[in-house]
């Protein structure tokens, strides 16, 4: 495939940026972005790359969960082809990137492909996933990425019947159908999309922590998308005592004693790291009971979270024993229980090795400066590569995080990331 | 004096006995002691106390304050006298016998000379406090002990201002006036009794603590009320981060700062007691902020309280110094801030070094067995020890600690704890 297709890349890149600022302006109200899953914020950001696509010429389709499909039909339409994509819903008061900068970057690439008289060997198409924000705006036992799920096959008949809209409290499945959509057909659990007929997935998104800021990166190439180790309702139990009158042996202080765990994962945590190993460990919530607790009283018990998130599947196991081992070491020496809850664990996802490989290639080629680094927030690339389909990621980079307004994309890094898209797609579609 | 007048104990023990029996009848309100500062249940222990002290044909008295005031006449009516006594008001949901067991176990030490038919060199008066549980009752910028403290001259024109009773709204100064009492004398603050007049305090009360039940003896000797070191209102502030996609190097953790000061504090305090040192260290109230957490979150926001109590003035300097340094170090690494807030000193009160030995030496004669031991709570003997009164405590074993309904006192214990204090004052008073 011609290289040269990037010759005009410039105007693809603009087109894009353009896209998204449009995007902004018809997703903003009252001075903030909505676009809730399978709202009408959402909606709206579907319509207008629908509308994108088909000025593009693409095929255009939605499937049973409502996700976005535009195709950019190859010379050998049996031929498996490539997808690219990320989701258009967001946060409550999100940033207009995180989502949004994969689906338009994977139209600026075909708009680049169709600027030249590029077409790809097999069919290339740019999916907006539906709702991969779903923690967000819906309650109930779920996992969130209902989209993306739904299309590969993993999201659950449990989960359509008892994710419960926060807005208005209707479950997925009437969602669906109310829309328009096909929830009979997810609940098959067959997939929404022909496996044989997809080679290979890569999705562009925004880098949500800090890393490629401080190291002055403008792109990324994720080596996997980390696991979680979760604790949701973690507790240490102890005695509440009188803060004055009772001498420190007689002191069974759940404080102290959650306290000393959280200093020892931390310690782990640096073990860990100085043996190479991918983690990052966060106790999130951490409380003493605001019902009971006093200035004067030994605390009698700590209400607390854990995070523990690795691109290593058996580090995450590690963690859980570690976790275990510790709290009961602990709970015994200082005559409290700790009783951590279910110690989920959430799969890692590796992101294929040599799509890898092929990103670090062209980025030199193209004079992209990149390094290569861990997602720690889930992506919808994940359920793609845990279906066992190759994929691949590309992280732009982005100040003051994401789930926030402040989120902040330069429109240069944005052309760049999307160009090492478009060198790979060029190449592989 | 004889302490023949001892010969007939048992029947003022069980008059004591049978006192504190009575004063729990008349102030149960729906199965929970219900004896509010300057409420209806405190006036009616006081009401009780004042008819006991009248059948004993003592002298009884109501001062500008509220305190009742029972005194048997000495040989010498101008002599210094003795005074003893302890507090009526209960923490709400309390026990029958915090504060309430110091009264009547002056009046049953009263009942015994009484018997004996013997007659003090000077003055002997037993005092009912008020308001030692201000703490529990009243909001606003106050000191608690409003009864012992305004006797003394210690309670200040803002505290009568601004102490607000929770249950009303109404000021202590109101309060004061509206029951007759005289808040015009305490607010000139030179207090309420002819200090001149006063040779020497002693106050049995229950051990708030565990110290007596595990060792198995029955009474205690008190070596000071300890002092107190106080953080009310301390917060880290780090940095609100994704806890998947920040890295630890990037990370300003709020709550593993806080953890480590905690645990930091614990290890020294276990140096303190190592170096023979007496300590006890809480920190009682310890979150992440509700509003702002998330088990997603790296914290960004700890608050917390910290209470170091010590009969050892100089190491809550110490103490005070230890908090301070170990803040701005752990900050300065973490890249967090702490802010201790008023790190506010409460000096430990000494009790009288000879009258210890003298109530150490009677407890060996008297067969009582007994032990040394600090108090951890605060009590209005550490108000006239800090007047400049010399000043005594006597502890009685105390099963499942105060301020709650399961306080447990046995009889037998109360017995010889009043003992102890009769022999003490046949001698002294």
């Amino acid at each position: 495939m011609a290289v040269q297709a990037l010759a005009g890349w410039n105007q693809s890149a603009a087109y894009g940026a353009a896209l998204l600022d449009l995007l902004r302006k018809v997703t903003t109200v009252d001075g903030s972005i909505l676009r809730p899953c399978y709202g009408e914020g959402e909606q709206r950001a579907h319509d207008l790359m629908a509308q994108a696509a088909r000025e593009l010429d693409l095929e255009v389709r939605v499937d049973g969960a409502g996700n976005l499909i535009m195709t950019l039909p190859g010379s050998d339409r049996q031929a498996p082809g490539w997808m690219t994509g990320s989701h258009l819903d967001a946060v409550p008061d999100g940033g207009n990137y995180d989502g949004a900068a994969g689906v338009v970057a994977g139209l600026a690439v075909v708009h680049a492909m169709r600027s030249a008289g590029v077409v790809p060997r097999a069919d290339l198409a740019v999916v907006a996933f539906r709702a991969e924000e779903g923690s967000s705006w819906f309650s109930g036992p779920h996992k969130s990425h209902f989209g993306s799920r739904a299309m590969l096959g993993q999201l659950s008949q449990q989960e359509l019947r008892e994710a419960r809209s926060l807005a208005d409290g209707r479950v997925l499945y009437d969602i669906l159908a109310d829309a328009g959509f096909n929830p009979d057909q997810i609940a098959l659990g067959r997939g929404l999309l022909d496996r044989a007929r997809v080679s290979a997935f890569v999705e562009l998104h925004i880098e949500q922590g800090p890393v490629l800021v401080e190291r002055r990166l403008p792109v990324g190439i994720v080596s996997g998308i980390r696991g979680t180790l979760r604790a949701r309702n973690a507790r240490c139990e102890g005695t509440y005592a009188h803060s004055g009158a009772v001498p420190r042996e007689y002191r069974h202080d759940a404080l102290l004693a959650a306290a000393e765990l959280a200093v020892a994962l931390e310690a782990q945590w640096g073990d860990w790291l100085a043996g190479g190993r991918d983690v990052v460990c966060t106790l999130g919530r951490f409380m003493t009971d605001p019902a009971r607790h006093s200035l004067t009283k030994v605390p009698g018990e700590v209400q607390f979270t854990i995070d523990v998130r690795s691109e290593d599947a058996a580090l995450l196991s590690q963690a859980r024993g570690f976790l275990e081992q510790t709290a009961l070491a602990i709970g015994a020496r200082r005559g409290v229980r700790f009783a951590l809850g279910a110690l989920d664990i959430g799969s890692p996802a590796r992101m294929d090795a040599a799509l890898q490989d092929d990103l670090r290639a062209l980025a030199a080629t193209q004079g992209i400066a990149s390094m290569t680094l861990a997602s720690g927030a889930g992506h919808d690339a994940a359920n793609f590569a845990l279906a066992g389909i190759p994929s691949a990621m590309i992280f732009v980079r982005n100040d003051h995080g994401s789930h926030n307004r402040d989120e902040a994309m330069d429109p240069a890094d944005f052309a760049s990331g999307a160009r090492l898209l478009a060198a790979f797609l060029i190449k592989h579609a």
